[in-house]
């Protein structure tokens, strides 16, 4: 976050794999709460859109904390991938250590795992948030509805395969299972983000 | 590009109406350029990929200057649109005033359709890299072609719409065809894209 952009572009393009594809997510989640939050900025005290200045005053608040989740998820994904690597990296000479690896690569990969659904979680509010000011919002910034709406699409997309990465090398089925059904709840949000482009789209080609 | 990422989405969330969407679309491109390289430097010297080698040091060049490009879109994004609001704001007082003032607002609404023209472009370059990447990419960051994917088509999805924008307002018809024709051919990234993210998906849950 203290990071420039040009700085952060050059990390996420090195060969590093930290920061890569999940913390790329919460920046496009972050991108997304941002943007739903201008369009507030420009909707409220405009006589015009009067009759939503209470909704608008209300998502500007939501959508201003779930840009600092997203952007402390940016941070905690390099953390949680960098105890998944320290946990392969540990010694399997003996059972005994074999064992305690194993144990420990699966403790870290269901830690891995939150990062990327509470991601998804994130991106998913931030698209209903989009959902919800369409119709009151600015017809100015209506563009930006879509962009807000695009972004954290591809916040969710890209933190759902990064929780299906973790849930493949998981082997408690239980634990998998629920944090399966979790993700899914979350699917759903993607359909309505490509819905809020295409009305955006249509009402702007009139 | 030296702004911190904090400041960058504060700025975003403000209720200046630039940085908007558009800078947030080029930003996307970048982003997903970024991720396709971070791929090609995870693959280039690894036995078990030899065979794409070449194609990963030549797509790590092209989609290092498709970065640069967005970079610099997110930058003439600003520009464009500050020009757009400054002929707006011409005298209309006089006939004479009304001509100048309309053929400058016309003449700036070219300008700025050049510049998600242009970010539509490199976006459908990024997403076209990740899908000629997909099948060498090293597997242990295959998720990441995906999140690049995803990144792109935001990216596209945004400048698409802000395009539009500026054909609605736009006088010259044929201009307009035309600006439309060029946008038209990126439509189709739109699909592939969806594509790498579906068959990346289907090969991490196995």
């Amino acid at each position: 976050m203290n990071q420039t952009l040009g700085a952060w572009l050059e990390d996420l393009a090195s060969e590093a794999p930290a920061p890569g594809g999940g913390a790329a997510a919460a920046l496009s989640a972050a991108t997304g709460a941002a943007l739903v939050a201008m369009v507030c900025n420009l909707t409220i005290g405009k006589p015009r859109y009067a009759e939503h200045d209470q909704l608008m005053r209300d998502t500007l608040v939501e959508v201003t904390g779930l840009r600092a989740q997203a952007l402390q998820l940016a941070a905690d994904d390099a953390d949680a991938f960098g105890a998944v690597s320290d946990a392969y990296r540990l010694p399997k000479d003996t059972d005994a250590q074999r064992q305690a690896r194993s144990a420990a690569i699966q403790h870290a990969l269901v830690g891995a795992a939150q990062v990327p659904l509470r991601t998804a979680a994130v991106a998913a509010a931030i698209i209903g948030h989009a959902e919800r000011i369409l119709d009151g919002a600015n017809v100015n910034v209506l563009s930006d509805v879509a962009a807000a709406a695009a972004s954290a699409r591809a916040a969710l997309d890209a933190a759902t395969i990064n929780v299906e990465v973790n849930l493949a090398a998981m082997k408690d089925a239980s634990r998998r299972d629920a944090l399966r059904a979790e993700l899914d709840r979350h699917a759903e949000a993607a359909t309505i983000a490509a819905s809020i482009v295409g009305a955006v789209r249509d009402r702007v080609r009139g």
